[in-house]
């Protein structure tokens, strides 16, 4: 999904300026210590840094950076933070690529289809390792035990959407409900935190949960939007309709199971789907204007890429 | 290696106490979220508990808990060393166990052999963040930046280990200097860990350094009794002889590769394995003795068990 927001938000210039010190800190987290044992085989480091190198948006380092400087966190502990969601985002791709054997991330060939499975399983841990290594920076360490029981409470919740989700393609039912509930616990938990982490450092833990709902709403969309994106692929690839059996498109959970092929069924459940994804999208900004210090600013300019998405050809030609 | 250590250690009773404490709190870690997204299918939490409940001798929660208690960690901060080693040690079992693809542990089905590779790398990755986790019960959360450094630190270096040994089985060369750089990778690192979070958590980091070669020590001699255990396995599975391809058994290592069917040099090797396990065992123990305050007493209980191993019929019986 990295490619649907392209836009940027309010205060370019400082997320800008720190998300290189985010891909700084990411890369010295995963080299915490001098010793290696690398002699000419391939390490864990090394693949993670193949995978950090293909870039990707850094949509939740922004969250974080955005949410943080308008918080006034100092720039140390917002960049901390971006790292930590950044990298706990990567360690669940490469180990989502590997369960899911989707062979091309970021236009590159995915870590596992590159270097083999073990090896990725070893990088996705490094990552996430990391990605709790990297808190030692903050600025505030009182704040630790709070910020460690976000991280992994999010975290635990993303391995259960992830687990949902491999029921799903592993013959489960599928159904709106279920959909909805995947979306928000797999997207949701890892979009929401980087606000969350945020709001806890600058002392609004208050307004997390509205900080969550808002991202629970966004991923739903986000999401949508993705399936869309991918259903012609979706398509073709089963003979000219949805895949009612391994495919969790928003579509196929939408379309009527009896009426599967029919091509006004398929046009229907396309713009029940985009109907969805505004009115999810309509609750986030709801949400967002809610957060303290215009910390929900990024939000609103996702919400917004978003909303244009769900005009564009793209999705209209789907119609 | 879960069976090499059956002796008990001094202070049997408080550690023994707290080892049930550990196990409630590391089922608690395990479950950080009263929302779940079960509805009959499998989650990666019932699969850490599956795996949890087989239990293992809990050697690193052992070593915490007499050291943190030997030093005068209150038993609430001994606990959650103890239970944050336990949970990196059983990450490592799950993800290990897919990558070498043993389908036994602990006298029952790998988890990845009785729910699939992919739950087990999500089983692995919830074991892993509730290692960190469970951190946020430390009573001094000043210190938390220091331990999440070393905590980090440690996984690096054991993840260090397993991509070298990875490497082995895939066909790198193996010699003697190499066994032991996996050997003190791949088991010390989890082992010093236990030691050194006590230590500083005690205000003893100065002896963190002391400890750690001590327990690399002991991992050296840890594994080669291990496979000197496993031997008649390694013998059995390839007509007579141990492997040298596929196998990083000391035996194997320490074989002349141009005479590697003799039994004359085989017996050799085995002698030579365990004077080389004995030489790490001394070099343990003298280090063990300067830890503070009786620290390292279940280090030494450890390396007698491992003394006495050397001599009994098991590996005799391959000589």
């Amino acid at each position: 999904m990295a490619e649907i927001f392209c836009r940027s938000a309010a205060g370019l210039n400082d997320v800008e300026t720190s998300l290189s010190a985010v891909e700084i800190c990411m890369y010295e987290a995963l080299r915490p210590h001098a010793r290696s044992l690398a002699q000419g085989q391939m390490t864990a480091r090394s693949a993670a840094f193949y995978h950090l190198s293909a870039g990707g948006r850094r949509v939740r380092a922004r969250l974080a950076l955005a949410a943080g400087l308008a918080l006034g966190l100092s720039k140390v502990d917002a960049v901390c933070i971006a790292s930590c969601v950044e990298l706990l985002h990567n360690a669940s791709l490469v180990h989502d690529d590997i369960q899911d054997r989707d062979v091309v991330r970021r236009g590159q060939a995915a870590v596992w289809s590159k270097y083999g499975s073990n090896l990725a399983i070893c990088t996705g841990d490094l990552l996430l390792s990391a990605a709790y290594g990297v808190l030692c920076r903050i600025s505030q360490p009182l704040l630790l035990p709070a910020m460690l029981t976000l991280l992994h409470q999010r975290t635990a919740v993303a391995i259960d959407g992830q687990c949902a989700d491999l029921a799903i393609l592993g013959g489960q039912s599928k159904d709106l409900p279920a959909y909805l509930r995947i979306a928000t616990a797999k997207s949701g938990a890892l979009l929401s935190l980087p606000l969350e982490l945020a709001l806890l450092a600058a002392g609004h833990a208050d307004a997390a949960s509205v900080a969550r709902q808002a991202c629970e709403n966004l991923a739903v969309s986000y999401q949508i939007v993705d399936d869309l994106q991918d259903l012609h692929a979706d398509i073709a690839s089963v003979d000219g309709c949805v895949d009612q059996t391994h495919c969790l498109n928003i579509v196929s959970v939408l379309l009527n199971p009896n009426d599967r092929c029919s091509l006004v069924s398929q046009a229907q459940a396309i713009a029940a789907a985009k109907m969805l994804a505004h009115e999810h999208l309509a609750l986030c900004e709801g949400q967002a204007v809610q957060l303290p210090s215009g910390s929900g600013e990024q939000l609103l300019t996702l919400s917004a890429d978003l909303r244009g998405l769900l005009n564009t050809q793209m999705v209209q030609a789907a119609d």
